[in-house]
This record gives C-alpha cells, structure tokens and sequence, in this order.
C-alpha cells in the first residue's frame, strides 16, 4: 500500500498584526461604544453602517497620516479580471462614498455617526495592529463654522459621558487656512516648497521649535544619527512659521491678536483667524470655555489633510509608559473640516466637517486611570454531584436564569469534583450551588460564597477555614431568594 | 501647452452584492443584538470577538451548506508571498482556532458567543448579500446532551426575549447520530452510497417525500425541466430512510419509538435515540414543552455536517412573499453538535455544540409582524432666522441637549425658510423651533408641533389651518420645559 502524505496540521494563530478580544474587553469596548452613541445621537447625528468591502475606485487614497504607505489597504481582484475590493481604512472614505450615491435622499445637511473595525495594511509591531476600531460623526453639506463648533462640543460632551473628567482633557482647535495666509505671505516660491513647508511643520510635536527651524533651513541631524535634508530656507524666513506654530498666548483673544499679525494681509489667513474667532465665541455662549475647548497654533496634526479647521483631543493627565516613564497620555481624537472628499465622485464640492475618535486608544486611558478593566462577573456555578441527576440541576439553572441571574451548570466531566471548583474559580463564580444526594433527601442545597471564600482564604487560620463561615445551606424552595441575598451582599 | 488626460471619476457605488444601513436598520438591528446578548449573557456565555481577518490555513473549508462554491471566501495573499488571508464566512471556524490557540488559558468548558457580520464570496443576486450578521453561542469541550440541551433552550428565552411569543415558533431537534443508525442498518456498501443518501437526505424540505424516494431510486425530474440522476437504491431500500424522515409521532414517545423502530439494532443508531431521549426530558424538567422545542426527525438541514444533535429554529407564523403569496416565515436559526473542528489543530477531538442566529432574517420577521421598523425618531430642530443669532440658536441647541434632548440647529444655508421646514420633515423632526428678532426682542420662542402640524394638514380646512393650533409661543426661559411637554403630548 502506498503511504498516504499527512497534511500537516494548520497553526492555530490569528494573522500578524490581528488578534481577539476576550470578555470584558468586549463589554468595556461596547459600553463606551453605547455612551458615545447616546451622545451622538442626542446630538442628531444618524447611524451609518457602511459595508467592510468598497471598491478600490470608490475607496481612493485618502489616508490623512503621511508617514503611511500608499497601498496600505487590504485589498483583492473580483474573479474574471473584476473590480478591485479593499476592506476600509476609516470611516471617511465610505462616507464620502456614500454622500454622493445616495446625495438625492439623504437629508442636507447630513448628520451621521459609524462605528466599528478599520483596516491598515501595515507592518504590524508591538501594540500596533492591522484591525482596530474607528468612531466618527460627521456633518456633510454644511460649509458654516457652527458646525465645526458643534463638532468641538460633540468631541467634549463625549469624553465626559464615557468618564475622563474635566481637566483630564483639552480640545485644541487650529485652522489650515491661518497656515495658508502664513505661507501667502512668505511668499514661497513654488507648491513643492509649500508642500516641504507642510510636511516640516507636521513634525513640530516630535521636533519643537527648534527642530523645525533647522528642517525649514539646512537640515537635522535626527536622533537615529540620520541627517534629514532641509528646506532650504533662510533663518529669517522660518520666523513667519514658527511665530504662527508658537503664538498661542494666554487666552483666546491674545492668541487671535498673535495669528492676525502672522498672516499679514493675505484674505485667507485673515478668513482663517476670523472662522478661529467665530468658533471660540459659538462655544463660548454655550459654556465651553478654554478649561475644555481652546484656539492652540501648536496643533499640527492633519493640517495636511484638512482645509479649514482642525480639531484634536487630548488627555491632559500622566500615565506611566513601558518603561516606568511618566509621560502624557497624548491624542485620542482627531478631525477637521474637509471639502474635497465628496468632489472626487459628482465634481460637486461639498462642505464637511468631522472627527473621529481612536476608540482603543480611549479604552486604554480609562484603564490607565482605573475607570475601567477587571474581570467580568462570572456566573453562579451549579455543581454536578450526582450525574443522574442532571435535569434537577438545571432546573435549579432555570429557575435562576428566570430571576435574571446569571448562572449554568457545570457541563464537564463531573467525576472529579476538584475540577469544577477550579472551573468556578477560572469564570470568576460568585457562587457556587451543591446538593449531594444527602441535601436532596433532605429538600436542601449548599450555597458557597466564593468571593467571601477567596477572603477569608487569604486571612483565615485552619481553625476558621474548617467552621466554613463561606458556606451556608438552604431549602431547596429558598434557592433563588437566597443565591439574591447573598449576591447583594457581595 | 500638451493636454492633462483627466482621470474618469470614481462610481459612487458600493460593490455588487453590499449594501448600507441607515438610521433605524442600524439601531434596530443593535436593540436585538443587545437583547440577544443579555440572554447568552445570562446563560453565562462569555463574549469573543475575534478579528475578521484569518489565514486561510487555519479557516480550513466547513462550510456547513453542500450547495456552495468551495472558493467561497475573500482571500488575498500577504506581500512578499506571504500567508494567504481571508475574511471569516462564519463564526465558527474562528472559534475552532481561538480554542485551540488559547486552550490552555479559557476554561473548560468554554461557553461564548459572537456577533457580527461575516462574508461569502458568492455570486450576488436579489435579497442575498455577502456581508451580512451572525450571533453564535457556543459550547466546545462538553461531551453531555445537557450541553446541547441548554442550547435549544437558550435559543427558545432568546426568540421570546426579541420579541417572537411563543406558538409564533419551534425549535427543532434531530440527530445525526438516529440517521447514521438507519444508513448502517441498511448495510450501504460503500461510502460514496452513503454519501449520496446524505446529500438526497438534504433536499427532503424541498422535495417531500415522493421526490426522496425518486432521488434515492432511479431519479427525478425536477421543476426545471432537468434530470437529475438518482442513487439507485432499490424502492424497498429506500424505506428505512422514508420511515426516519417520516417517524415524527403525536409525541416525544411515539417519535423515539419510531426512531427505536428505524435504527435497528445499530448502536450508533440507538446512542443517538437516547440523547434525544435525555435532550427530552432535560428540557420537559424545566418546563420546555413541545410548544417550544420538538423532537422532529424531518429537520435535514445540517444533518450532513454535525455528528450529533441538530438544531432548528423555524417561525410558524404566514408572511405575504413578493409575489403576493401567503408561506411560512422558515427558518431563522440553526445549529448543532461538531466534535470535529478543533481536531484539525490539535489533533485532538473536543466536543462542542452551538446554534447560529440569522440575525437579518430575524429582523425581517419582525419587520413582517409589524414589531420593529418605522422611522427614527428625529430631533429637535432649532431653525435659523436670522444669521448673525447663532450663538443664540446653538444655546437652545445646547439646552435641549443638557436635558436629555436630541436637538441640533440648522446648519444649512439659512436664507430659504421654507428649506429649514423641508429638512426638519425629511429628519422626521418632532418640533421646529422658531425666533425671529421680534420675538427675541419680546424674550419669547415659536414651537412648531410637527407631528400634529402633519395630522391637522391631513384633515384641515383652510381656516382652521390658518389657527395654526399646531404652534405656540412660549417664553424663551421655558424652552427646555415647554418643549418636554411637547413630545410628551406627542
């Protein structure tokens, strides 16, 4: 007989860069998912739920961060030399997408909020992973600087409703245009400067000050020992740029005062600073003062990207890094307005304006601070004693689930009895349920505590874990009263 | 000056066999995937969300349906001839490679459950998408019928707790085992045969019991005008097969005494019996009467993939289908034992059973009943009057919202009043507020019932329509108060 070839076993592992969320990394996630849902919809927006698949024609490359590949989408062909399909990247592409198919029904302006996974197609590395979850609100079709505040309010009632009180956070508020009546008015040569410009100013945050005055002239050497090539301009030429990146003074209307004199005279700075002024006195009437939303020149990321203005949330509190470093905690949403994204379907601009929140990261931060985290609570255990007697057990089951309390049977094998307490010990068990068949004769069942158990298990002498003060017996009749009694004193 | 070769616009348009969900589809489909959850939670299932993304390796080929494509996944491969990828088609393989993955850690058994959508790569047509929902719950590594038993009666607390009362469905209990018994017992020669039998046993639902007989026999003639071929059992061998098909008695009693009848002396057969002999009285002992689950051995579907019990969960209630035609609503949820899955990674054998909810055609049953659909319900809109007022209009805005409100200003271009009302329609706005500078002046605000504005337009004369009893003015300080008892009236 010939032999036949094994196929080897497959690997039991998730891709690189993926991975699974167990429990209450589920629930955690899903909880702040459902307050900041209330928020959003109390604020009118509308649930959008786009499908994970577009087609690479409607996805387009639209990524906001420059440092990413350009293919950085998961992407395949449909069969017989079909469209490209690519999973989303974020939740603005399909929007944009879908503003446009759908641009005769959906109301106008059109308010929506998305939530769910995105995909990168990048390296994944440590704590960086190829699937993670966006949430967005957006208002399409409105090109006034309300909305933008509103975006603002939005971004800061959302952060309370899922518990970062204020003070732990600030939304800082910049402008593209102010940037574009700077360069206006350093009169730079040609767009590929310009474009250098950009690309040097978004690393303010990683370089400061003077970082970005030698990228803007000769070039750095970065901390890796690498030599960064630099714009080339002249020291004095930097000054217009790194005044705009440094003129936030001590409130608002010093700041505004300081971004005035950096544009000159150009409209669209002039147009930039006065959108600044206009969302800072729309918040202002509704109570948002710089103790929650501030004008801040020093916001750089995604001026790029956006056209008007600019928003990003931060967390103002310190965590402890890998390393046992304090450090901030730094970003966890970001948005602005965009004008072009609906353009690229119909040759229509669209106004639109949005931001959209690194839900992981949030999670993480309440975590950090303890507001979040810690096992889910486990079920209460039913014990099985007697294997013939299954059906009484789970009667005990129902009639606990039917009280609303969570509860099961234990389904291993229930020879040893070992087991299923290490088994209630694993899920977390407040209570585990036994009845021998001495304690059925009887009409009794044994509850034990197994919170109060884990206790006295810590503290207790042989004497006073013998008198099993964790352990009480109670009619059988009683079972549902009492496992509520002794749950609420838990 | 050589001409720019303009690139063709994108297509707004999402790919062939995707879809959107807006508003109501979203919320509604969440409300029962919350209510779904809160059952499986309180059957102490724990939540697992894997990541949609799995190496084609470990996904493997399980698809439970025959009359699928075996390529029927997105699958892509990874750069530089890395691992193939592919998008989960449901949610069971990935559970097969989370508990081997992990089976050192999760506890044992492992009760969980997964929602969210999965994708098959088939070819698209009316009403059949290839993303769409799934909600699982699970059990891997209980060998005992109390395991399978728990599942039918969570699936039965699950279709009440979303809101199908009870004699509006059943659920269904066969198993594989009782078919295996008769295949066995009419001593087939080889597999091929049996597989054949396996796969005419499949089209009974469709094709009754004169179609099986030809299936099993020379061959069939089918609706189509096709031939198709036939086992070629001889008409008295087909009978064990008819009898299992057939054997469903007045009772749980008379149909195991069938089931006894047709399985013969085979000890599979007879296993097979007795647990859904034990599954019987498990489920009567909490008081799950054949009004909600039923031992019926004309439930084929699955039957060629599970190695156990199998589950059905049809709705009995008639719908109207497209064509005008009263049929019952089918099937919504489906499952069973596979002892089978783990084993690919481990080698390994872990029993496991589970049920699958169609959580799309749930809803669409709802929808058939009238007990879910209809439009959201809209916010609160704040009209703008005059433009140089919007901090005074976000303040209402900003009120009604710190009340509990959904509310939102205009944000469109306010010059065309007559466009605020046409947007407050098209959102389904329950009241337009309405300040112009003479009621500024006056300290007061017009509130516009919308909802009896659009009852009165139905039925009004022109005098009564010019009363406009559907507006009130209030003062401006009891905005919030007079706007609650609106919609409280409402």
């Amino acid at each position: 007989m010939a032999k036949v070839k094994k196929t080897p076993r497959p690997k039991a592992e998730t891709p690189k860069g993926f991975r699974d969320y167990f429990g209450a990394d589920v629930t955690e996630r899903k909880e702040m998912l459902d307050k900041i849902a209330s928020v959003y919809h109390r604020y009118g927006f509308d649930p959008l739920e786009t499908s994970a698949v577009e087609t690479v024609q409607a996805l387009g490359k639209f990524l906001p961060d420059v440092d990413r590949p350009n293919e950085g989408v998961f992407a395949w062909q449909e069969e017989d030399d079909g469209d490209w399909l690519a999973l989303r990247y974020d939740m603005t592409a399909p929007l944009a997408r879908v503003a446009a198919q759908f641009r005769n029904d959906l109301p106008s302006p059109y308010r929506r909020y998305a939530m769910g996974p995105v995909w990168r197609n990048e390296k994944p590395g440590p704590g960086r992973f190829r699937q993670f979850y966006q949430c967005d609100a957006d208002t399409v079709g409105s090109a006034s600087v309300a909305s933008d505040a509103e975006i603002c309010a939005l971004l800061s009632d959302t952060l309370e409703a899922v518990g970062i009180p204020r003070g732990d956070y600030i939304v800082r508020v910049n402008n593209r245009k102010v940037l574009n009546g700077v360069l206006e008015s350093m009169g730079l040569a040609d767009d590929a400067t310009r474009d250098a410009v950009l690309r040097t100013i978004d690393k303010f945050d990683k370089v400061g000050e003077a970082g970005v005055r030698e990228l803007l002239g000769k070039g750095r050497l970065d901390a890796s020992g690498a030599y960064i090539d630099g714009v080339g301009l002249a020291a004095e030429q930097a000054d217009p740029v790194v005044a705009f990146l440094t003129s936030k003074g001590a409130d608002a209307a010093e700041t505004l005062a300081n971004l005035r004199a950096a544009v000159g005279d150009t409209k669209v700075g002039l147009d930039g600073v006065q959108e600044l002024e206009d969302i800072a006195a729309l918040l202002a009437a509704q109570g948002y003062g710089p103790d929650r939303i501030e004008i801040d020149p020093s916001v750089v990321r995604g001026l790029g990207y956006y056209t008007g203005p600019v928003f990003e949330a931060e967390l103002t509190f310190e965590i402890t890094d890998e390393k046992g470093r304090p450090r901030q905690f730094g970003s966890v949403a970001g948005g602005g307005r965009y004008d072009d994204l609906v353009k690229r379907f119909t040759g229509q601009a669209v106004p639109a304006t949005g931001v959209s929140i690194g839900v992981d990261r949030l999670l993480a931060a309440l975590r950090a601070k303890g507001r979040a985290g810690g096992a889910m609570a486990g079920p209460v255990v039913v014990t099985v004693m007697d294997r013939d007697r299954l059906a009484d057990y789970q009667s005990m089951v129902g009639e606990l689930r039917a009280a609303g309390i969570r509860a099961e049977m234990y389904l291993g094998n229930p020879k040893n009895f070992g087991n299923q307490m290490k088994y209630a010990d694993k899920r977390n068990s407040p209570i585990a349920i036994i009845q021998g068949g001495d304690e059925a004769e009887r009409g009794m069942v044994q509850l034990k505590d197994l919170i109060l158990g884990a206790k006295i298990a810590e503290t207790a002498t042989l004497e006073e874990w013998k008198d099993r003060p964790s352990q009480i017996e109670v009619p059988r009749d009683a079972l549902v009263v009492e496992v509520q009694k002794m749950l609420d004193g838990q």
